[in-house]
């Protein structure tokens, strides 16, 4: 199996997680975003776009978008699971999953600051509002699980919304919020981070790391 | 069941799809975005993003974000299904519904377009923004069926995929984006709204139209 990431993609890092909570191994094939590699036409023939990350497997087959590749994941490697069986505890999970994979990420990633750059926002409202993006995610995960004895986000093992909720953290802090205002969100984080599925899969650990 | 929503939704439009696909039956409780109701503190409580729609289930169950509550349909309603069988297949559909739901809806929603006025963007350029992000999406996913033999987008049957279209390109024409450079994607359409049910589900044809 083949990953096109990069380092600092939190969309990367979760499946990185994913991988490595599932025991697999994968080829990392890193395109560096600041350098626009991922527009080479030969990467954009595989991924449209232009966006990491994209698997190849085994057999040839390409897979894009994060939480599709870690459902097939899922679906194909199910142990151990990455979700849980119950249907209402899975719509949950990939509620809170879906809250950071579509509400927060997308509105603050790379391509959407590069344009607000292009409309001449100052570099400090760019960041401002990428640090907005993250708030108003993490403050809706932190409600989500606030009843939830933890110690991951839903329970007592890792899952898709653990593998969503360590990168954006990351993100979170990078653009400067303040994250100690989502106290369940960060034991969940601490009980991820101790193990080496996520430790293994930190951006700083990859071979393209900067 | 409970459908908490409003009319010009896309995400709320994607829910009501697929409860008419499965021939479920919904009490609509509409909530005007224009008018901030979404923020009023009850609805807070069910759902934390103060966003479109949640579902009450017959239990008293709560159920946000639009593409959890539809896998949450499709596993507690299994006919018709809503996603292919092969964990291949299920990853490309759930890839082209996350182009749309996660990298191009979030991008242009009321919140965002609230936030680009709020920072001294002319409207112009709120609509040109609007414009950009449902031009990449739509060509991102022209290109990931360009080889499916349709009619809809994947295949004889709608899906996930159908669903999460038609109310982008719906929201495409409002910005005023040229859909004609998508012909796969405007004959899976065509196909589509041949359908009661998406007929249906349209904005004009709710209880809170304007």
């Amino acid at each position: 199996m083949k990953l096109h990431g990069y380092f600092r993609s939190s969309a990367s890092y979760r499946v990185r997680i994913a991988l490595n909570l599932k025991g697999l191994r994968a080829e990392h094939l890193p395109h560096h975003l600041r350098k626009g590699e991922q527009c080479a036409p030969a990467y954009l023939a595989i991924n449209p776009q232009g966006l990491v990350p994209t698997i190849e497997s085994d057999a040839g087959d390409i897979l894009t978008q994060s939480l599709a590749i870690i459902e097939w994941l899922d679906e194909t490697y199910p142990t151990p699971p990455l979700l849980p069986k119950d249907p209402l505890r899975r719509a949950k999970v990939r509620a809170f999953a879906m809250v950071l994979a579509c509400d927060t990420h997308p509105v603050q990633n790379l391509k959407v600051l590069a344009r607000l750059r292009q409309l001449g926002l100052p570099e400090d409202e760019v960041k401002a509002w990428a640090a907005w993006a993250n708030r108003e995610g993490l403050s809706a995960c932190e409600t989500l699980i606030a009843a939830e004895p933890g110690p991951f986000c839903f329970g007592a093992e890792p899952g898709i919304a653990d593998l969503c909720l360590v990168p954006q953290l990351a993100n979170a802090r990078r653009f400067g919020v303040d994250v100690t205002a989502f106290p369940r969100l960060l034991h969940a984080e601490a009980a991820a981070k101790a193990l080496p599925a996520f430790a293994d899969a930190a951006p700083e650990r990859q071979i393209d790391a900067e």
